[in-house]
């Protein structure tokens, strides 16, 4: 049976085998940056390891896999043109690198290629798989246009954050796991179960990385800590702030989360001391609980060898115990 | 038998009924506002008659073709955006009436929904056709790749700009053809043959649209004479020009091909000049009869009765003779 780790090693070997046309170069190379600079390669491995629960070779999920994570750079590199973002794992961003132009038709090329990759197994259930990741790729678009709305809005509700960070990011995660299922030849009710676990899992993913931001070990969570305070980043945290804050801190919120310039680590210590004092940590921790508990139970009604569930099972608990 | 026009009055209703999301509003305007603003449907309609070719009823063909039809203005939507043009079908371009993070991620989704609308077909030859859609979108893409190097270098040859507008243009009108009759059950070598005959027709007219510029009756034409040349524009026609100029006619086309700036009028006609000097609009005509012969050679392979070939032969000398 496959291990995450060992379906993560064979996504990295696999990615770099993947034939990318030469030319047009300026074309191409960025593809080839971007799919070469790193990343935990969680989501095809994740659907490797799905097709791998069913009993089935996981090789026949693999050019599906590397789809999903084309899909995902695809993503990564238009976002970070329409974010401005200049640095992403380290190295510059490809519209840094290159250009702006070279960044819209690369990243265009790279949804392309990723659909020709989910396209290439001969499972018999290709055109659910083809269904699923057409409907995921949507609403990965979809989550992005709501989170760049956001930003510009100031009363967002955590029913619409969750909404949108569903859509960002946990909808390909959940979709990695029932195409996984679906190559394997399960049934669709099996594929769903797969699915709404990924679904949580994403979930808790997500707020984990909001209170990281906020409450992560300087030391171990690696960047610094309350950069999203510091960027005005309207995260779970702040919005279940805003919501609790009574006279006394509304004020203080109001001032830390508007456009006047303040000292970085006078904002970030106030307003961490804020959440401290309305109990933001315990609520975005139960929330983060409460989704990784559904997740499990949606592990359980899965009709499958309890052994053969346990690699999905020790994932997520490595999710929630991560700490960076 | 369908005709080109019920085709296209076909797949302009379909268009209407086609059920795009309402929501994130933002992001779907956008497509509805492109989709809804006009255009000859010239490549969704020769799927239908490539499909009906075969007998085989043209509907089985109807959601792939609505698929190339939103793929060609995805491509046209991104192409604005990063040539920045600001008019397409006499009004404003997607990032102009909204902005270039809506241009871009708009035209992500559709994409991704041209994709899911090719998938959509019960014919047994789907994986054959969504191969074919795959590598021709990501030949577009070269297309423009090439299109936007070509605008910054001054010696591109005639076989750098036949191969440039045969991936731009061409190959999406040839592929129109193919995936129509691989969906109607024909063979590989048929659906070939019809890919060729369609990829020398969309040589030829994008040879023409280069004619046109300089040599169209401004009242039929219904644009300005000579705005390529007004805009620097490396068509055939220029490439051509440059190749046969001798020391006579080189340096004043340098010169009217550089950054100076002209009346507008005296360099149009002063270019019109050469190319007449140097027999260009006699070799641009050579060259689309080649092209068109060719693309009737390949018809005359085809093993299908003659009297069904007829609409594709009409539709040919249709293109051959507009003058628009």
């Amino acid at each position: 049976m496959l291990s995450i780790e060992s379906a993560q090693v064979i996504i990295v070997k696999e990615l770099e085998k993947l034939e990318i046309p030469a030319k047009p170069e300026k074309l191409y190379e960025p593809v080839r940056y971007i799919l070469g600079n790193g990343g935990k390669r969680l989501r095809p491995a994740l659907v490797l390891l799905a097709c791998d629960l069913f009993g089935t070779d996981y090789r026949k999920a693999l050019y599906p896999a590397l789809g999903v994570e084309v899909f995902h750079n695809f993503t990564l590199l238009h976002d970070d043109l329409m974010d401005n973002s200049t640095v992403r794992r380290n190295k510059p961003t490809v519209h840094v690198k290159w250009d702006p132009n070279t960044a819209i038709l690369s990243g265009d090329v790279m949804s392309i290629l990723a659909n020709s990759l989910i396209c290439k197994s001969d499972s018999e259930n290709m055109p659910a798989v083809s269904r699923m990741f057409n409907k995921t790729a949507l609403e990965v678009c979809e989550g992005q246009m709501l989170d760049m709305e956001y930003a510009e809005k100031d009363n967002v509700s955590i029913p619409e954050y969750i909404n949108m960070i569903g859509l960002k990011t946990s909808v390909l995660i959940a979709a990695s796991l029932g195409m996984g299922a679906l190559i394997a030849g399960a049934s669709e009710k099996e594929s769903d179960i797969l699915y709404n676990f990924g679904m949580n899992l994403g979930l808790a993913f997500q707020l984990q990385d909001d209170l990281l931001d906020s409450f992560g070990d300087q030391e171990i969570f690696g960047k610094k800590i309350g950069n999203d305070i510091l960027t005005n980043k309207r995260t779970f945290l702040v919005i279940k702030a805003f919501e609790k804050a009574g006279k006394e801190e509304l004020p203080e919120l109001k001032k830390y989360f508007s456009d006047q310039k303040f000292n970085p680590d006078e904002k970030i210590n106030n307003v961490i001391k804020i959440f401290n004092k309305l109990g933001i940590k315990k609520e975005t921790q139960d929330l983060i609980n409460f989704h990784h508990e559904k997740a499990m139970s949606y592990l359980n009604e899965l009709d499958v060898p309890r052994e053969r569930k346990s690699v999905l099972i020790e994932f997520s608990e490595e999710l929630m115990k991560r700490e960076k």
